[in-house]
């Protein structure tokens, strides 16, 4: 990114620009502040294609009241530790919150807690969720489906989202290992950044129109599709593919959510499936009581352990070592939190615009 | 295969076998019937590494006392939907069945089920567990960690096994959708049959011994590694890394198993680690009551749709059409069923020294 210029913003400041965006479009004050709190999560650790970079299509959604500023939340059918909810089109970043919570409540006086959640919308980062859960001493699951980007294996045309897979575990002397994955091989920001650097990609992220294997972006932007974790039939191609279509099938067949290709679209620019399968898109969530299967304290050393154990794995030649997962947005958070969010200039070019439409002020240092 | 002699046996013929040779080795007569279903889905499913081609491996570790024919299953611990059981050292293949019921008959109960196992051995194919829950209209879910064979991204040496992750929902008019994958690049069954072959092995499937990309088969097997799913970091290595860490901490952090590096060989000719953090191996089954959320109906009414809408994605130039999950498993196993199982001459020759020492006949057509 060294190529843009960049401004810094006080986290503090940047929290309040969304809540009072959001409160501008009728979301109430409570909501307001849940979603900026998830918005900020991604950019506090260096997520960047998540956070506040999302806010202007979250606003022209609302503006063209494709999304409700005020839902009514329910739990549509349940039986003790699972449940069906449904968001009422409100905003992924209100109702994946409630969901979430629905989840961990279940855990704490089940066991376990798992929620398939319909008629909602893009959720943020998907690890926010997970991290809720090792507050209360629970490991947390969160799932999302989105808008077509992906050809399973042997197709040749977007049909599964990049449908994210998330999971924490907490520790005691150590940051929490935190999973968060993305099911395709690449990440489509990857796809945009390579183009705008015109630059080749990796033989292995993505297919042009026809299904053939493409190095230039600008043909999986042009109708073509992201290939799935793996990429190949030879390194485990049809294996991202069952992981994002059991994601799929946990968020949204199985909550009343559209499915697969009928996912509807993040953004205005995006194309509206032709087919409704059912309503908004689906996230999944999970929380299971560590003290169910061990002393807590236990279960932490243990990780902890486990933590020393993988970062003194003897490392590739020419790396310093191996990761833990969690470690790269750990880093940033710190780092974050200290010096402030880095921005680049069209996401500054973008809040601009928003801050005159709503009449927010966007105050830089 | 082609190279080599086969010999095709009826399914009745090769269970009553296996259930004869663990008899003999004071399974219990229900425990032994029990094993040998697991291992015949196997051979039937055409997943041919992990049937009746392991049998001379219990074999070995019930002769050398390696593993508890008679195990006093127990439940360690528990709240409600969740658990820890502790298999006693008996074989996977009767300690993961009965846990895995444990989780089905919580789901019956709370809603879900989810059990964390310590104190086990191998337990045949991920998926045969997930299949049960379709039974009782869950769905159902399978982990196991194993032997370390794979290197965590970044690292140089053996690390997590190839942990496999395991999910099954239920269809009305088709076969169900059963997801089984491991979560290596590739399977080691694969290294040894290129090695066999004298054939390279792709690049992305291992490193050799000091952490260099290699493509003989050799190299791997003398010290080096396999690579996990994504294999390398521009094509999402560190994700397939991330979902072996998962499992293996739900498997075996969770349950007090032995997680990474530290999990006992299945095979007597592997290498035994040097340090002892928990008992056995470790597996994760969990189930949830479809009912809970969705009318089943309705449920296996959508997945019918999900499966025809996938049949029909646009197919890759020069393929016939996209499979759905659990596809290959399902066509081998309604030609097995009618044709008998095949076994390579390696596999009859183990079969016949199993036979020789345990005094059970082996019928061949």
């Amino acid at each position: 990114m060294s190529d843009l210029h960049i401004s810094v913003f006080e986290p503090a400041v940047l929290r309040e620009f969304i809540e009072r965006v959001f409160v501008h479009f009728q979301v109430p004050a409570a909501d307001a502040e849940q979603a900026a709190d998830v918005l900020l999560a991604a950019d506090l650790k260096g997520i960047d294609s998540h956070g506040v970079a999302r806010l202007r299509t979250y606003v022209d959604m609302l503006t063209h009241q494709r999304i409700n500023p005020k839902p009514r939340i329910t739990i549509a059918r349940a039986y003790k530790s699972v449940c069906t909810v449904d968001g009422d089109n409100g905003l992924g970043l209100v109702v994946g919150p409630a969901a979430n919570r629905i989840a961990m409540d279940k855990a704490d006086e089940f066991g376990s807690g798992w929620v398939s959640v319909c008629n909602t919308n893009h959720y943020g980062i998907a690890s926010y969720y997970s991290l809720q859960a090792l507050e209360r001493n629970q490991i947390g699951w969160s799932m999302t489906n989105s808008t077509k980007l992906v050809a399973p294996l042997w197709g040749a045309e977007r049909m599964l989202g990049t449908n994210p897979i998330a999971i924490a575990f907490p520790s005691a002397k150590y940051k929490p290992v935190v999973i968060d994955l993305a099911t395709s091989a690449a990440a489509y920001g990857k796809i945009e950044i390579a183009k705008r650097k015109q630059q080749s990609i990796p033989k292995g992220w993505a297919i042009d129109r026809d299904g053939n294997v493409t190095r230039q972006p600008q043909d999986m932007i042009d109708g073509g599709a992201l290939l799935p974790l793996g990429s190949e039939r030879d390194l485990g191609g049809h294996k991202g593919y069952c992981l994002s279509a059991m994601v799929d099938i946990l968020t949204s067949v199985l909550s009343g959510a559209n499915w697969g290709p009928f996912a509807p679209p993040f953004a205005l620019r995006q194309e509206i499936p032709t087919k409704n399968v059912g309503k908004g898109i689906g996230h999944f969530f999970g929380a299971m009581t560590i003290e169910g299967f061990m002393d807590v304290a236990e279960f932490k050393a243990r990780i902890d352990t486990w933590i020393e154990t993988f970062r003194k794995t003897k490392p590739l030649p020419g790396q310093k070592a191996v990761l833990i997962p969690g470690d790269p947005e750990h880093e940033q958070e710190s780092i974050r939190l200290a010096t402030g969010i880095p921005l680049i200039e069209p996401v500054v070019n973008d809040l601009l615009e928003v801050s005159k439409v709503t009449g927010v002020p966007l105050p830089f240092r």
